[in-house]
């Protein structure tokens, strides 16, 4: 995940607020709202989002692997819109690369939770600041009531 | 990409046809249905998948990573279980990992080719004829118009 400023689509972030930002993705992309997608918390560093399985299942009656995609990639995203919007920053975030792994079958609704990393610290925000432009790695997980881990995603 | 066969939830798929993949993905997947995803071509190792810009747009109009996403994904196992089902075989298919490049933005209707490596050869349908079981990997391209590559896929 990277962030760029003064594009000509970018994005007015002020302190924007995790409804807002659920409210800008199922405006925004209609596969968002196909999914029914859901922002189910942000404590400033973790967002969580969480998508009915109905909608998202595959052939098998588990969770699509495509709706897992999405939604890892869409909560490691929004989760660098809304540490940047709490600079007030006018930012486009996109994804450079992820990498994803299936570990197991989601029979149940969906919960993906995105985080940067720890070691990271503020260098993100900072590096923004100055420089108009900085680079991210963020983690996201799907994770089972049980806590299992059924996918993963690391992103940049 | 890997294959494994007497699985409880494992597909027929004697011979499938291009077409019978497309209404099998309409009919079982309801964001296959959302993207509204074509099956645009099938040559026996390359398949070819379309969708509309449209329903998979983002916020900056041009098309959503998770779209690109999904359909390079149900591209490589789109073609894995053609291979398959040119044997007659009764294999359930399903992706392990992947990692992704988003290298251009995609501003227009959304066209995926997957194949499998050159090298490969017959190695993974041999593998599971004999051993029901069987891993490959497989390689897709989001191409534009003019043969740009915008985004890319390498799964198992």
């Amino acid at each position: 995940v990277a962030s760029h400023s003064r594009r000509p689509h970018g994005h007015r972030m002020q302190a924007m607020t995790p409804e807002e930002l659920e409210q800008a993705l199922l405006d925004d992309i209609p596969l968002a709202r196909a999914m029914a997608l859901r922002v189910a918390g942000w404590d400033g560093r973790h967002l969580r989002l969480a998508a009915p399985l109905g909608p998202n299942r595959n052939d098998k009656g588990c969770a699509f692997g495509g709706s897992l995609a999405s939604l890892m990639t869409l909560a490691g995203w929004g989760s660098a819109m809304l540490r940047l919007g709490d600079l007030g920053a006018d930012a486009e975030v996109y994804v450079q690369d992820s990498q994803i792994r299936y570990l197991a079958p989601v029979w149940q609704d969906i919960d993906v939770l995105a985080w940067p990393p720890e070691e990271e610290g503020d260098a993100f925000l900072q590096a923004y600041r100055e420089r108009g432009r900085a680079r991210t790695q963020v983690r996201a997980e799907c994770r089972l009531a049980d806590g299992t881990v059924a996918a993963s995603l690391e992103a940049r």
